[in-house]
């Protein structure tokens, strides 16, 4: 019998390779190989409504479920920021993004924050199924290791008691938001 | 054991009865027994949305999964109208809401229609199912009979083949846009 398809909205390698090895019982689709070329805005006010806006527009298109997510890092003592603005925070790069950060949290105590992944999952019927995954830790003062991208190097993980910078992917991967997002996603397809 | 809970985001003793009677393996809570006070606005775009946003505002009140459906009439020629709409069509309730569909359709041979149900389950960790159910029909010229509410005196089901308004709730309940919603949801839960 011919495995499902599930349309991924997503052009990243990595992310393809990973969601077709845990999702094995689907054909994983990457939607550029569908010949859609949109780039939907991420204009919602949540990780839900951007994954969702990004998995709808697109499965409108092809007519065939699609998986989209959308994730980046909130810090309780910025009220969540930067959240959804989390890969434009500083609309300079990562580097410049972790600076923005650090200099925001100069003098502050409460450091906690964590990263939230949500996933999304949305069928031509009309049908979403969408989940949230978080990984808890606090905000180093500076800059530690060079592993993973993003806030990775100022963020020390509660669960593995290092900074992501320092960590492994395979450390990372037991415990990051989008892990835990697929987890949980994974019961329900 | 005891039953997982489930709070309905409803006050309508029909829907509360229907839904303890489905979702058996739960133990079906109506909001207002929470001593919840809240009617969220009805301003989402869409039948999911305003599911949604009923949904995740009484669950950030009780930190409780929370159901809630919208639902409404489509009809093609007007592009969709009522829609979101649907209630506060006219703004006089179900007979001026009824005259004011048959006054947009005079004349307009294309008179295909459908009922959509959005039924949305939020849970405390942000998990989103969402499932819409529809039934489809024709609107009629005149009213006929007075059975269901709404719209129904004014929709000719394809399915059983007779207006709403002269089906027995039975008949109904086997084709109706909520019917096929819930079944749908139970799936996920």
């Amino acid at each position: 019998m011919a495995k499902e398809k599930l349309v991924l909205a997503s052009k990243n390698k990595g992310k393809i390779r990973e969601f077709t090895e845990i999702f094995n019982n689907y054909e994983i689709i990457p939607y550029t190989d569908l010949g859609i070329d949109v780039d939907p805005d991420e204009t919602g006010e949540t990780f839900f409504d951007n994954a969702l806006i990004k998995a709808k527009t697109i499965s409108q298109i092809c007519n065939l479920p699609v998986l989209a997510d959308d994730s980046g890092l909130c810090v309780d003592a910025l009220g969540g920021a930067p959240g959804v603005y989390s890969a434009r925070f500083s609309g300079l790069g990562d580097d410049e993004n972790n600076k923005k950060v650090l200099a925001l949290l100069e003098g502050e105590t409460n450091r906690k924050a964590n990263f939230t992944c949500a996933l999304v999952l949305y069928k031509p019927d009309g049908t979403v199924i969408g989940v949230e995954g978080k990984t808890y830790g606090t905000i180093l003062h500076q800059v530690q290791g060079n592993n993973g991208f993003g806030y990775d190097v100022i963020f020390y993980s509660e669960d593995i008691n290092k900074c992501f910078g320092l960590a492994t992917p395979e450390e990372k991967n037991e415990v990051s938001h989008r892990a835990r997002a697929i987890k949980k996603i994974k019961q329900y397809l």
